[in-house]
């Protein structure tokens, strides 16, 4: 089992990755924050005849990692009471990635299995489920086992290790994960 | 009644932005293709001791565009089951917004009215109701009024014109905003 | 095309009453109010040796008139964000028929249609969502196709006829079964 | 601190009864088996002359043991993706309570703590949403905090104790009611 913490957080040690980053702890894994790779938004062209043009950034770079991986961890704080932008835009370029000829992009999909971390600081356990539900929804049209998800609540930096619930989550989910 | 259109579409004449063209037709309005500004994601410096640090893009031309109108419409189309990544960068951007000095930005936007049009291709009157919650909250957040949404469904271009729920549901608050 | 009306309202004449009445006017259909039926909650004997045992009531009758129509309308009130405990109760029932013999329950809702008819008198077309969603997955669970809903807002008897979109799609959905 | 656990199951022992029991084990509580009482569902007279009519049933025998707890359990099963008719019974009547002159029923119950423990078989994690959302709502409405919810996986009778998420957030719970 290799798995792939894709970190959707903007902020450097915020309250995602450390929550993140005590479900992976010595655990082999990668982690890419998104942050620090250059993924543009979506040009929609689906319809066009020649289908999508090729994107000069990292985006590819990051498929390549999804791919090598079985277990996809997708880590991000929620802003607006969604996904970051961050990683909007990464999610966003799977319909690229869907007529790819050089994958079997929604296949290799369909062989893993996706956790959701996500932390906020406003009611997260109720104003975050309308995320929850996306991510389901996402990871459906895929084909993806949505094997579980943890929302944690914390605002200021660290705040999310006095959230005993979600420390207790990453910590059985990491059992978990060194079970497999 | 000064109304502005925010289009969150990353294709030309895609179906969100003809089911919004129908709903604004007749009316005077701007409208502000994201896809067209330069927005960056986000970087979260809430909790920097100087705050968030000025961002050279159209951010800001964006939010003064905002500011001067009275009727926002947020016209989206589904993609993954949210709001564009275009449209999400905006909109975590806020986060800034509220603390910039030179505007009262959540003042001013509790005196607005938001809409939101979405169209999506997936079973959109129900896969996209949580993207609809996000913006329930989202709006009630900054105190905005949320006076109403359509969701509209299409997938191939123009196809969007055949949902006769989504053209009468754009008709029906042309006559509105008509009325206001 | 056979039309049922399961009307999940408590009140006569109240507002999804006359939604629905609005949606099947000049159609040939049978309603069945809820209220007037002996309907008890169910009680879950799925793990007992013998199954469920017969209940003396009136919910038999009632799964009858649903097996010999083509079209179901659930039509229920928003209490407390949610359908009615009348309509609650019926449904829990399903659990019953999906292991009485006599019937081939969810073979039959499969080759049905499923609408939802339902008003609120608070936000219902945001606090409404949940319910959506439950019926949706109520109807994906028996393989019946979700074929649309309305939401309409009224509180004082009547008033649900002043909600044009409402109104609209009532009339809408009228002209839909008319052409089935 | 009073504990009242408001029992939505229909059957002894059932996975959601045992999840409940173990969030209150060791600690004084009443629980209360809504399906030992006779609760009619709702006949909505909010708009008669005269309000509504006095039920010969044991609804205010409930309410009464509802106002003198402090803390409040929702237990019940995911039933279709909601709550048990048996408790949808109870919460809908509770719009007759609002309007009684011998409670201050709003706000009594905004002076409580409300959490709700569910359980299901069918992905409940996911397709119990709603339902969480479903109460945030009514909990809202009435003004009571909503503190805190546990979401179990379990079918067959006894099962929901291997679901080792649900075992820990129960006995997470009891520690938190404990120290309160």
């Amino acid at each position: 089992m290799k798995v792939l913490v894709l970190q959707g957080s903007s902020r450097e040690n915020g309250n995602t990755e450390l929550l993140a980053n005590l479900a992976v702890e010595g655990i082999p894994h990668t982690t890419i924050r998104l942050r620090e790779k250059k993924i543009l938004p979506i040009l929609d062209q689906r319809h066009e005849p020649d289908g999508f043009a090729a994107v000069a950034d990292d985006y590819d770079e990051v498929i390549e990692a999804v791919l090598a991986h079985d277990t996809l961890v997708f880590a991000t704080p929620i802003y607006w009471y969604g996904m970051s932008g961050h990683m909007k835009n990464f999610v966003d370029r799977w319909s690229q990635s869907l007529r790819d000829k050089r994958y079997a992009f929604k296949d290799a999909l369909g062989q893993k299995q996706a956790y959701v971390i996500t932390t906020g600081g406003d009611e997260p356990r109720i104003k975050g489920l309308p995320l929850i539900q996306q991510f389901q929804y996402i990871f459906s049209f895929v084909g993806m086992p949505f094997a579980g998800y943890i929302i944690g609540e914390g605002n200021k930096p660290g705040e999310i290790m006095e959230d005993e619930k979600a420390v207790a989550d990453a910590e059985r989910l990491r059992d978990r994960l060194l079970a497999t």
